[in-house]
Parts: structure tokens; C-alpha cells; sequence
């Protein structure tokens, strides 16, 4: 045994050796009560990793489908998918709630070139979405290179038929990469409306993405309040492209960009948010929503952005029923509509819960990825944010470390009230932003295991909100 | 500025307005010194994200050289490659520890094959490390399907003149792959040792992985004490190959399957350590040891195995040096040879240190993949044990959060003492098998921030270590 062990990769081995058994927590420190919850969260994470549905779940959405942004024959196509689906997964009811929806269309493929220095180089953009399309010829202008809304700002009528160019990178600094996300994109959102307002023949976005790669990143973008002839078009490049470029316009600051595109807005289109629950036991007039968005960009196909959410919030219920954990408040599943550009489903929703007098107590929002978990993001009153950070024990042997005050999530922040109890689910960032909004955000990114660990994740902390949330006092908003 | 937000992603920008400036960690509960610590690790941190070289040099690493099996013409470049790199770096000495090594030749690509029901189906199948060849014209046999080297041995003799076939796949229940790897991989090193004693033809092993896919994973085997009579030859195949192959026998339970493979064992092969270090200023004859290993299987270009290990294991001194740090004790960067099929490396190391009575005082090792940090595991005494997961707090901020008593890892394994503190550097297991020992272990596997992450994370602790251990004694072992 020991020649044999010295042949072999021992590192592994020791590890294995060492630890045969998993252990997962150390039940001493539990209370019998807490034993319990630990026994039945184990059982929904085996559950998910032996017998999880997610993973297949998204491969039939994202490659049968592909990308299905809001008004799009895909986007229909998605809510029949997710009717059925929710139907086979058994659900106490299942509805579709209708919602007229923003429609933007892409149109042809984008064109962006520039010569300088002799050489033609061809520039991958994309479109932004609401942008409005190019003359049908593309403008062809000199580049202003800005680093901030305010940097353009102070140009004023200097930029007046240029093309302004934000180039303000992700701070790498930021271990959470959504915070440098959120450094940037107001360049992406506002650019327009700034530079429309003093003349600006067009703008060009850095794509929004740690990485330096050849992707331009789609998302969505505003006029404001610009009247329409102030309008001007609008699109992202690749951070690549956007490096190269800021280096040729220091040695060749007249060179001149073209770019052409067709996108256009057409009018709202009905489409719908689809809803499901598993009626509680005790006190079936409260809700808890879980859910994700059921649209996606276009230019890929919506995997990870947020086919992952859609499968993983579908996946807590199937949980649920398949070990015969029974809620004793409703948990309904959410698969909302638009929340790439406009969140009209979530808006729809919350409208529709307070008209019809809806009880709800707490929500759920997977909307940051498929990748391992990391943990939760709660906005809550005080005591339920404490409740929620106590439960750190029964979660942390799963990774799930990361249990703080913090946002919920574009979909369900519309329910908010003193008594919601709100969470996002936070995997980890670490590789979101190299597929958010482009043409890679596909299938193969998704890793199965990550996929399932974050299900039962949700899973988890929905079976501990259900039990303790409320516990004492029936709710009434 | 509200009417354009709501046409956005609100949940991110959510994100971004409630938090702009990440707050790393609680400086108020910060003693002066830990402050200090603390903006020295961000330092780090900040370093590799923005000026890291660790990506490109894996690409180099990985593309330029590839897989680089310990004996073969790949190892002796990489052996070259890391003096060079070393020296371009900057340390203060470079040099090499010649070491002899195994050396175990693949030869052709091995084919499997078998017919059942009218059907022919090609099994992807790989030979195992030391495994011998098949006969030339390959061998041909019933099969015998087991899940465990029990079962095989209770067959006694009626494995005589069949392939028994080794099937007891991972655990996927486990939340630390690396236990799922080591509760099957007996199966892959023993089961020819088992078999050949009872006369079997061959054996066949499932693939060591947590995923249903189309590629055999390689490794080592071992003949334990047979003679050379007795040694049969042993293959992977992929583990959905596994799976169809285990129905098809419930069917047709005296199907054939075929296989060839020429691998063979030539006579050892002279090959190096590659070794560099930052002298210490304070107390140089103490060493801290940084590592992973240089060799890798052949079938893939050993990105994750262990080209991650050695390029951040020398971005740790790269990150002391751009950012000033001195160590008072030296550090020493060792890029081991043959870790995967022997361990010579390691062990002719730790036979140098004892004979130049070096004084090694601790070491750390990077081998799990280059995947998102999640802590360290620590081999040490319980004081220094528990002085490393007192820096917990100034290290969660970064995900690393598992710092628990554990193993450390093959290359450093043999410096073990009463007052050696070993660490294994620790990141997210979930992807590893997926690549471990495959065609599939590549440079697209890597990502940028994951790995240089875990170059930071492994310089934070190689800083703390340095300052903090061994501060009032001299060590001497």
C-alpha cells in the first residue's frame, strides 16, 4: 500500500484520506431545532446535485430558443416554454400575466471602421438598445475621447458633429466586479443624453467588461428627456477595439469613425410575465416570490443573463415538491418579462399585487449568474436582515459566505415595503461580466455543478424564510 | 435622471449606487498593526488585478510548450522556460536541482471498441500512467463490471482471461470535489494491482471526474509488488462511454470489448527542480517555500494541472518585489518536476534541504486549479494553525474564507516538521474535475481574475506568514 501511494498524485489522496467523510457542519453547536433545518438543506442540496433539472432545463431554453429579447418571437416562444414547463414541474397553478412590453429591433449587423496611419480597421460594435439607427449611409466624423459624463459635459458645443467616445474602464481594483459595473455605466446609459443635448453627431461606448477582449457588450440606453431630433445613435465597442482606438487618436487625433446601424424602436408589444405556486399549507395568503427574467439580449442567448435565474428559481420548486417540503406560505415562481429594457413585467407584477390585495412577505432574485455560490444580498428591515445573517451557519459549509445588507434585485424590488423581506442571490462575479450582454453568453459558459449548487442555495434560504420569517405574527402589509 | 433609470438594468445599478466605494473590510475593528496588514494585502491584491503577469505567462506556458509529461522533450523546455522566466524576474538566485524521473511514453492513440446488438461502438478510452501495452493486435475480452477493489477481489479467479471493469463513479452529493475524487481514485490506482493478481486480461476505470462527458481522464496506476507476469494493462474511459457500457453489459452480458494502447516505461530520465528565491533580510537562513509543479499529463497542455500553481507560485515574489516588500525570511519559488507520475521532485528537494541542513520553516503549495479563491488549508501545529485562521478577517474580504486545518500538498508534503507550517492554497473546486488529467485542461479554461486572484490571495498569506510566524523564536528545526 505504501509503494502503491507513493506512485500516485498524493496531494489528492491526502486530501481524500483525510477527510473521507464530508464534514459538512459541526452539529454539537447546533440547536435540535437547527439540526433539523441542517439535515433538510442537505437533503435539498443532494437532491439538486443527484436529480437537478436546471441544467437541462437551460440548454432547451438556450439553444432551442436562444436569445429572446423583449417583443421578439423568441421572447413568445420563451413564455409558452415556460407555461409548460412550470405545468410539468407540477405547480399548484400556473398563469400568465399579460404586459405590454418595449420593442427594439436590432435591424442588419452593425458596421464600424476607421483608417489611420493607411490602414483599415474594422471595428466590432453593437447597437445599443433604444438607440436609434444611422442615416442609412452611417456617419462618418472625427472622435472626442472622454473619460466621464462630465468630462463630455464640459466639452459643450465643442463636440457639436463629432462622435463622442466614453472610454472609462472597470476598476480591475474591485474584487466585487458588479461595483465596477456600476462605476461605468453611466456612459453607457447617459452618454447620449448628454452629447445629443450639445450636437453630437453620435456616441461610442466601451464595451462593459473586466476583460480586454473583441465583444462589444449590448445594453440598454436613454434619451431622456432630449426632444427626438436630439436623438442620436448610440453604440458599444469592444474593450479591445476601445484600447486601440484611444491609442490611435493620440498619434491621429483627425482621424475619422464610421459607423452604420439599423436598430430601430417599433411599438410596444403585448407580451407576458408567467407566474406559478406551490399554495402554502398554513398561511397561503402570504407570498414569497422567487424568480429571474425570462427576456435576455439578443446577441447571445440569454444563458447566464438570466436563463440560470429563470431555471434556478423553477428549480427551488421542484425541490420542494420532490422531497415534500411543504411551505406554509405560498411560494410563487416568477418568470418576469423586460427586465433587460424597460422591467415593465416587474412593474406589471407589483401593480398587479397591490390591486389585487396581494399579502406578499418576501422575494427572491437570482439575476447575477449562474457561476458557485457566494451568498445573499438582503434588503429587509433590521431584524429580519439579522434573522437572515444568523442563518450564516446552516449556509456557510455550501459557500455561502456572503450574507450582508445590501440590493435584492431589479424584478422583485418593485414589492419593497417595511415588512418585505427581499434577497438577491449572489454567486460569484468573478467571470459575469466577460458574457453579460454579448454574443457569448451561451450554454457551454454554465457549469452544471454551479448551476444546481445555486438552486439549492435558493432553495435553502427559501425553506429557512418560510419556517422562521413571520413566525409569531400573522402579516399584513 | 429617475425617468432614465427606469429604462435600465436597475438591479445593477442598484447594486452600484447603493455601494460606489467597496468597502473591503471594517477598519474600526482593526488593530494598528492589522491596518497595516490590511493595506499592504489590498496593495497586493490591487497589483496583480492591475499588473499581474500571470496570465500571460500561462499562455505562454501552456500554448507555446503544452503538456509536458515528466522525461518528455516538453518538460525539458518548461525546465528552461521557468529558469529564464525566474531570472527575468528578478531574484536574487536562480538555479536548478537535477532530479532522475520516470519516464512513461503514451505511444499511439489507444482505441477501444465493442459490438452489442448489431451496433459497433468507438469508446473513448485513454491508457493510465505506468500502465503497460496491450499485446499489438490489442486484447479482446468479456467484461466484468465492479464498483469497488472489494468487489473485484472477493471474483477471485473468475476474473481470469476478462477485462474487469471499474465503474463506482464520483459522489456528486460532495461539496469538495477533490473528497468525490478520493473516495473513487483507489479504484484507478490499485485495480490493476487487484487484477493482474488474478489473472484478468485488463482493466478498465471509469473516468475521475464529477461530469458525464466524452473525454477519458488520465493518471497514475501503480502494479503495487506484482511481477511483471502480472501486469496488465489499464486504460480510462470517459465516463458517459462508462455509462452506456454499463447497460449494454446489463443487456448483453457477454459483449467483448477491445482495446490497444502501446504505452511504455523507458529507463528514467535526467530532469530539474527549477528553484529561485528573494534572500530574507532579516533571517535569510530561514525558507518559505512557494510551489506547484512543472510537469503535467500529456493529453492537454496542463493549464489548471499545474501551470496555474507555477505561475502564481512566481507572482508571488513578482508582487513582492514591484510593491517593495522585503521578506525577512527568504522566500523561495520551486517549480517541482515530475509531481503527477513519482514525486521525485518533491522528494529530492526535501533530501537536498536535510542534506545542506537547510532551515525550512514553512511552504505553500498551489495544485487545485487556478479557479476563484476560497481560503487555505493549513498542516501545522495547533498554535501556528490557529494563528493563520486568526487572519480570517483580513482575508474574507478577498472570498477566501476556509482557512481550516487540512493537508497541503504533494510537493511540499515531505518538508513536514513539528515547526513546519505547509499550506495549500485553496480555490473553488467545482470546475476541476472537469478538466483534471484531459484533452480539456487548456488555456480557454483559465480565467484572468480567477487566476490572479489567487496570486494575491497566495502573496497575502506568504506576507502574513513571513511577518508574523516564528516572530519571537528563532526556528530551528
Amino acid at each position: 500500500m505504501k509503494k502503491i501511494l507513493l506512485f500516485t498524485s498524493i496531494s489528492l489522496l491526502m486530501l481524500a484520506c483525510n477527510q473521507k467523510k464530508e464534514k459538512i457542519i459541526d452539529s454539537n453547536k447546533l440547536s435540535t431545532e437547527e439540526k433539523k433545518d441542517s439535515t433538510n438543506i442537505k437533503t435539498l442540496f443532494n437532491s439538486a446535485l443527484m436529480d437537478g433539472k436546471s441544467y437541462e432545463w437551460l440548454r432547451d431554453l438556450t439553444t432551442n430558443i436562444g436569445g429572446r429579447l423583449s417583443g421578439s418571437p423568441e421572447a413568445a416562444q420563451a413564455v409558452i416554454w415556460g407555461e409548460k414547463l412550470m405545468n410539468e414541474v407540477g405547480l399548484d397553478s400556473v398563469w400568465l400575466q399579460p404586459v405590454m412590453v418595449p420593442h427594439w429591433v436590432r435591424g442588419e449587423k452593425e458596421i464600424a471602421t476607421y483608417t489611420t496611419n493607411g490602414t483599415q480597421k474594422n471595428v466590432p460594435i453593437c447597437a445599443l438598445g433604444f438607440s436609434v439607427a444611422t442615416p442609412k449611409s452611417g456617419i462618418l466624423a472625427e472622435v472626442i475621447e472622454v473619460k466621464s459624463l462630465e468630462e463630455a459635459e464640459a466639452l459643450g458645443n465643442k463636440m457639436e458633429g463629432k462622435i463622442v467616445f466614453f472610454n472609462r474602464p472597470f476598476d480591475n481594483t474591485l474584487i466585487n466586479t458588479f461595483r465596477a459595473y456600476g462605476g461605468c455605466v453611466d456612459q453607457r446609459v447617459q452618454g447620449a443624453t448628454v452629447c445629443g443635448k450639445f450636437g453630437a453627431k453620435g456616441v461610442i461606448v466601451r464595451s462593459m467588461t473586466n476583460a480586454v477582449d473583441d465583444y462589444p457588450h449590448t445594453g440598454t440606453m436613454s434619451y431622456g428627456n432630449l426632444p427626438k431630433e436630439k436623438h442620436i445613435p448610440t453604440a458599444a465597442i469592444s474593450s479591445r477595439a476601445a484600447n486601440i482606438l484611444s491609442d490611435d487618436l493620440k498619434k491621429n487625433p483627425e482621424l475619422k469613425f464610421y459607423f452604420k446601424q439599423s436598430c430601430e424602436t417599433l411599438p410596444d408589444a403585448p407580451s407576458f410575465n408567467v407566474v406559478g405556486e406551490i399554495k402554502g399549507t398554513e398561511t397561503p395568503e402570504n407570498i414569497f416570490v422567487v424568480g429571474g427574467h425570462l427576456d435576455s439580449w439578443d446577441l447571445g442567448d440569454g444563458a447566464h443573463d438570466d436563463g440560470t435565474g429563470i431555471v434556478q428559481s423553477l428549480e427551488v420548486a421542484y425541490l420542494f415538491k420532490k422531497n415534500n417540503i411543504k411551505p406554509k406560505n405560498t411560494i410563487r415562481v416568477v418568470f418576469f418579462m423586460n427586465e433587460e429594457n424597460g422591467t415593465r413585467g416587474a412593474k406589471k407584477y407589483a401593480e398587479l399585487a397591490k390591486l389585487n390585495k396581494e399579502n406578499h412577505i418576501g422575494g427572491l432574485e437570482s439575476d447575477a449568474g449562474g457561476h458557485t455560490p457566494r451568498g445573499f444580498s438582503i434588503d429587509a428591515n433590521d431584524s429580519n436582515t439579522d434573522l437572515l445573517k444568523s442563518w450564516k451557519k446552516l449556509l456557510a459549509p455550501y459557500g455561502l459566505h456572503d450574507i450582508e445588507k445590501g440590493g435584492s434585485g431589479a424584478d422583485i424590488g418593485p414589492l419593497k415595503g417595511e415588512n418585505v423581506t427581499l434577497v438577491g442571490y449572489r454567486p460569484d462575479s468573478q467571470r459575469y461580466f466577460d458574457y453579460h450582454h454579448t454574443s457569448t453568453d451561451t450554454f457551454d459558459k454554465v457549469n452544471k455543478r454551479e448551476l444546481e449548487l445555486g438552486s439549492a442555495s435558493m432553495a435553502s434560504i427559501v425553506y429557512l424564510m418560510d419556517k422562521y420569517l413571520y413566525n409569531d405574527t400573522p402579516v399584513k402589509q
